[in-house]
């Protein structure tokens, strides 16, 4: 194992098996051929040829391209147990800062290879000139990365919130930080990959926060999506990602974020330096 | 003027006009057509083909190579009026971590577009929660942007320096700076960016280090390459960058990355963020 093997784990991916996925004239995802073999039959909906799938032109308004695309996933579900809707909105949109064309369910984003946005915080401690990490280990029911380690707080990005107001959210509920707390975290930066999941695509953006945590807290899950919580030597976490893969694979590349702006990870020492902080951004 | 611009600025580059430049069978560089035409003429030290410019075969140890290419360079100068040699060894390798094929004169990277790499030291003051930043102001005789705002330290990366001892030298030379408050720099990471400049192309790497200094310290110049030093609010250092082209153009990246990493510009508040962040990293 090296550090640049998550990033490459990361960044798999094989543009030929797929197709742009095009709405309002403008492509904003990728569909696998298989699945956009599948949306063939909804041609009130899709407009499939051999090199696009096109969103139909009359489905012109946000709203009304959100509930038919839903509504072709729960069939689509239904014949060929693609993923199910999860309840939860994504927006639809090349970069965080344009308007969302349409919104869809975070459960099938990757089938139309949308690019996915989320909030990762690394909590950390002083301890003098030392730093220590709160790293949380994911319940073993959990869909995806059971009994990895993770973040002490992470979570996708809701269509209706803002970027700070759903790590308050997150923080709350998978590590019992209290808003005014959370509230302190700082956006540190953005990290992108772009990897195939078992269905299409996933063109993540994570925006990166640093919360600086009193000695004296300790975070509790109250959602049931984590085990456990443990505090760890910084030079512990480097190894666990340098020697292993215990942690979630996306979580490497915030925590390597994290090594690299503190100093811990230092150009004089690391060969890869400049080609770990360049891998961090391989996705856009 | 926006923050995208100092990115672009930085990156305006067009290969089509350039040919690879090969030492031992590996690509180091690009040759720009009409230097390439010049080097025909030494077919000693340079093979040129229509498709690429060969260190000779023959020149198969790093100091046989440099010394041949840099009386190729004098003689260039003398007839062609090319840069002149500085007398400052840089390494010609396409990554820091790897080991340098041979060794070429500061003067004339650009000619063979060979990776430059350097250190940059925002120097940075706590005020409360408010941060300052230490910004220099380039002498008016310099040959690079004169007159121009620049960073507290700053320097390129000599063949037989460590990183971090050719910092130390720099903020000694460049802000009377003591090794150990020099030493206390803390590195952040790494940007890159590609540029033409009059005789070829730049692709340059700067890693990137923060100095938090005491309120009480001053910097001075020893060097003669400073005229000045100004203590500026990071609100302010922000909005010049936004509005203005006072900094020197590559320390506008380096700075952006600053205000990214300690959370001055935030995703919640600026569009461009991620576009922004990912620009950082464009010439690798």
């Amino acid at each position: 194992m090296a550090f640049l093997d998550h990033i490459d784990a990361c960044n798999r991916h094989d543009l030929n098996r797929f197709r742009p996925f095009i709405v309002g004239g403008r492509q904003v995802g990728w569909v696998r051929g298989d699945i956009a073999w599948h949306l063939e039959e909804y041609e009130a909906v899709f407009a499939v040829t051999p090199d696009a799938v096109h969103l139909q032109r009359h489905l012109s308004e946000p709203e009304a391209r959100s509930q038919a695309v839903d509504q072709v996933c729960r069939a689509l579900h239904a014949k060929w147990q693609t993923p199910p809707l999860r309840g939860e909105r994504y927006r639809v949109a090349r970069t965080w800062g344009e308007e969302p064309v349409m919104t869809m369910d975070r459960g099938v984003v990757s089938l139309f290879g949308v690019r996915a946005f989320g909030v990762h915080v690394n909590g950390f401690v002083r301890d003098g000139e030392r730093l220590k990490l709160w790293v949380a280990k994911r319940a073993p029911e959990r869909a995806v990365a059971p009994g990895k380690l993770d973040n002490l707080i992470a979570g996708g990005q809701p269509a209706h919130l803002s970027l700070r107001d759903n790590l308050i959210k997150e923080a709350a509920e998978e590590a019992d930080v209290p808003a005014a707390l959370a509230q302190t975290a700082r956006p540190v930066g953005v990290i992108s990959y772009c990897v195939e999941d078992q269905w299409g695509l996933k063109p993540d953006v994570m925006f990166c926060y640093d919360l600086e945590l009193p000695p004296d807290f300790t975070p509790r899950n109250t959602d049931g999506e984590v085990e456990s919580f443990a505090l760890m030597e910084v030079d512990e976490v480097m190894a666990r990602i340098r020697d292993t893969q215990d942690f979630k694979a996306n979580v490497n590349l915030v925590i390597l974020d994290f090594l690299i702006r503190h100093g811990v990870l230092c150009p004089d020492n690391e060969p890869d330096y400049a080609a770990i902080a360049h891998g961090l951004k391989r996705g856009w």
